[in-house]
């Protein structure tokens, strides 16, 4: 698995699923060409997935949000006759590494909160029309949709058979969903999730697994009404046209580096890290939403947003060496203000609104990712609103103090912005600086009373935004030590502490599906009973069950 | 380590721990014996810790509750001139099993979360009182004091190296505690464990790692005054003399099984399961406290929760590959509720409230018990108040409906009582009521009102309270069935199904350290970069570090 695995991905090209738009529902089919598997060894049968089906989703998801403004329901439908689908592909998670594993469950992830959080954010409401076995990863595509609909036949049915079939849990938010989102009652879950061919009909219903089960001969038309009422109850304004997602403007270098428009990634390989420097504004802001609208996926806040996200996804999955991640800003932090400063002001609009949501994607993306993080404020930065964000999704930071000799950038400052005390909270859904101050919460309001100022690094210190301030004297010595040594530590001890640090407070879905449910995952596919040569997942398919260790821990 | 760890043990065979009694304050030492390690191989050095030690230490912690109710401070210090404790031993987690190293884990946790819950429980407050070196698992003792006292010299600090140093996690609640009790803002936790050396001195107090910093010179004195303050501050009331926690009476047999007085332990080693018969009483309760007390360890209620207690424990640590546990009660469910009624109704008794709040903590054992449980509702049960806990402790429940040939038992019922509705809630902070019923708050309300009812089993069904009820037709093969599957399944897919299952709502700082961390922890304890033979608890004290995959997942 050593080709590069690109997040880019558009309508003309997608193998696996198909979307009909009929005005404000769009009607979404997946159809999986079992031929078209990522990687050679498998195919991808009954409607199975891997991760090259994951990215055509996500891309739908997004272009739904961006292209498709009109639409305020989203039918999920299976394209084929019998089956649902099947869930993740064994084959393809038998034979892959666990860093791939993981890391494929995490996007996956995130493209089921990103559809699931659709109608809060965006008014676009996920129905899921399930018809046929609907198995696994399966119904956790059905159980991240606002509505499940299930059709009372004899073959139809919702299931979680991994613990039982595959000696793995349903990890992509299926337990947490299951008792957390649908609440079903901890006894019916736990049969629930022992029983490899599930549960159908009413009791699929009672059970609160389904929110409806029609009879098969009124199903189709049932999902359509139901489609239909959703639509007209929605609350979501109506758009005319929305935005053209057009192709990044990136290319990619042989020792691991991107150059995008705005960002730069310069990975490291030997020293185990990699630099992603944002760049601010070259041009000024646009007039006004209708100047930002006729720039589209060119508008600077939107392109620097697709371009951060595309950078990481691209590390996660293709640089898993690179463990460590230097955040650099350079730029004017008064000319990238105005560019926020638009959106913030028109959070009212559909674009400025779908563009500041896309900003909490990407920075929650960035909180979950397994690298260490260090935020370098260098003379010359633009740690300004959003860009500040950064500082605070880094496990620690340091800032630059006084001037430095024979360097004549502009001295390094911090500046706050209304965009960094509400818009982007964290999966735990308290803003960053209200997760940094959670012991010292008057510490938010003292950050507040000082947006729009530029911080230099003492005021950036003693408000608690840095974790560290270095002079000339001291700077690049302490900056180098500190960077070699983080690299030289245990990538996986540094994966469970950083997992447990950056989420204080309160708990959510998500905080648990990426803090509790994967970690018990990863945990056990590690274990030889599921990923062993004679545990499940190797057996699977070969008629002859997994050969368990029967020690509990 | 094939012997058998006995969790009994009293003050006259401690080898590691010592306790001065000065009235309302108690004074504990921790002076571990280097030679009295639980299992051979290692040498218990500066004060580190095995599973012995702690098994000690939990003595000393419910004997202060029971026997020394007149405490009102403890205070936890080194027995040795230049160290706190060096936290859990290395060689000795190098050398132990996956199973062993998760369970002690456990262990150590549930003894730290019982006495950081004393002060709110029963009006004990631990001070902890620093001086020398106090790492790891050290530090997450005092972590899980009320109060860390840490004297200024060149040498006291406090520290977290497991990741830097170990590859492994502060996983005995010390991330946890760091971020969630003492809400250290999260970079500076992320450089406190990213440093072998810890933080010692004023820093220590300003990044809120101790609650105060006393000059060396004055630090004894210093302590003696808090405790003393303290002690003068406690709202618990004065009583003159505790109950004597007496020897269990108990006889293990070569298969695993072991029968108490009120509670018979059924290993069926070849089938995985292992049958827990919890009795009634025998006799008529006491007339009240005084006869109560007057009974002290002998009395019935306290009896069964300390047979339960070392059944929990002798399971999870000796017979691990019995990964069924079947609940089973026998008994008179009016004469039972007496018992219980006593109990609840002198809960401003000091004796009274400290039963049940040992119920509450054998109760939450039972929760994180990383075993599948069933329980079987059979003619002559006695599920009722606290015992029917068990049920909604259970994975699931099956309950015997109308009579059954040949089987002259009084009809099966579950009686539900006020002990259903507050006393003993899981680590959640919910009732397991509550836990249950998330979906259905009414449901709960319903099961109030029936209180003291015994219900049959269509009432207990239709409540709710049942997974599920079967006839004399299919009892028998249902049951055979569902647990030979059960038992078939594999145990680390169970594990981590049941943890995330379980514990549905809230989270609290306790649910966050047996769900999170500790899974995290468990992942780490499976990984190369930590257990393999390059690994860092492998190479600990050679000299030469861990040899690490670099890979992130």
């Amino acid at each position: 698995m050593t080709k590069r695995i690109d997040f880019q991905v558009d309508p003309s090209a997608y193998r696996h699923w198909r979307v009909d738009y009929d005005g404000p529902v769009a009607n979404l089919y997946m159809d999986v060409d079992e031929n078209g598997g990522l990687f050679d060894g498998y195919l991808l049968k009954l409607n199975s997935y891997d991760l090259g089906v994951d990215i055509e989703l996500a891309d739908i998801v997004q272009r739904m949000r961006f292209e498709h403004p009109e639409v305020k329901v989203v039918v999920m439908r299976s394209g084929k006759d019998k089956v649902f689908c099947a869930g993740a592909n064994i084959r393809m998670l038998g034979g892959a590494a666990h860093s791939h594993k993981v890391n494929f469950c995490k996007f996956t992830n995130e493209t089921r909160n990103t559809f699931e959080a659709a109608e809060d954010d965006s008014g676009q409401k996920y129905i899921c029309a399930v018809k046929g076995s609907c198995a696994g990863g399966g119904y956790e595509l059905a159980l991240a949709c606002n509505y499940i609909m299930l059709t009372d036949d004899s073959s139809s049915a919702v299931s979680l058979p991994e613990a039982p079939l595959l000696a793995v849990l349903p990890g992509t938010g299926g337990l947490t969903r299951v008792t957390d989102k649908r609440k079903v009652r901890r006894d019916r879950a736990d049969v629930f999730c022992a029983t490899e061919e599930g549960v159908r009909g009413k009791r699929a219903q009672e059970w609160r697994l389904v929110d409806e089960v029609i009879p098969n001969s009124k199903f189709d038309d049932t999902v359509v009404e139901r489609a239909r009422e959703f639509a007209a109850a929605s609350k979501k304004p109506d758009v005319a046209e929305g935005i053209a997602l057009t192709p990044l403007d990136r290319t990619f270098h042989d020792d691991g580096s991107v150059t995008y428009s705005t960002v730069e990634v310069a990975a490291d390989r030997a020293a185990r890290k990699v630099t992603i420097t944002l760049k601010g504004p070259e041009e000024d802001a646009p007039a006004d939403m209708a100047a930002f609208t006729a720039q589209g996926a060119q508008a600077y806040m939107l392109r620097l947003a697709r371009e951060l996200d595309d950078a990481i996804l691209h590390l996660r999955l293709n640089e898993m060496e690179l463990g460590l991640i230097v955040w650099q800003t350079q730029g004017d932090p008064e000319q990238y203000a105005a560019h926020e400063a638009l959106l913030m002001a028109n959070r009212d609009h559909w674009l400025a609104n779908e563009v500041l949501q896309y900003w909490k994607r990407v920075l929650k993306r960035v909180d979950v990712t397994s690298r260490s993080m260090v935020a370098l404020v260098e003379h010359g930065s633009c740690y300004t609103g959003l860009l500040a964000e950064l500082l605070f999704a880094s496990d620690r930071s340091y800032m630059m103090e006084d001037e430095f000799d024979g360097d004549n950038r502009p001295i390094a400052t911090v500046t706050l912005t209304e965009a960094n005390f509400g818009p982007v909270p964290m999966g735990n859904g308290l803003t960053r600086l209200e997760t940094r101050f959670l012991g010292e919460p008057e510490a938010v309001e003292a950050a507040r009373a000082a947006i729009g100022e530029p911080l230099e690094a003492e005021e950036a210190e003693e408000k608690g935004l840095v974790t560290m301030i270095l002079d000339d004297i001291d700077w690049e010595d302490e900056i180098r030590v500190m960077l070699e040594e983080r690299a030289s530590f245990s990538p996986d001890a540094l994966t469970g502490m950083e997992a447990n640090l950056r989420f204080a407070g309160p708990e959510t879905m998500e905080t648990r599906i990426f803090g509790r449910l994967t970690a018990w995952q990863n945990w056990i596919f590690n274990r030889p009973n599921a990923v062993g040569p004679d545990g499940a997942l190797q057996r699977y398919g070969t008629g002859v069950r997994g050969d368990y260790n029967m020690e509990r821990v």
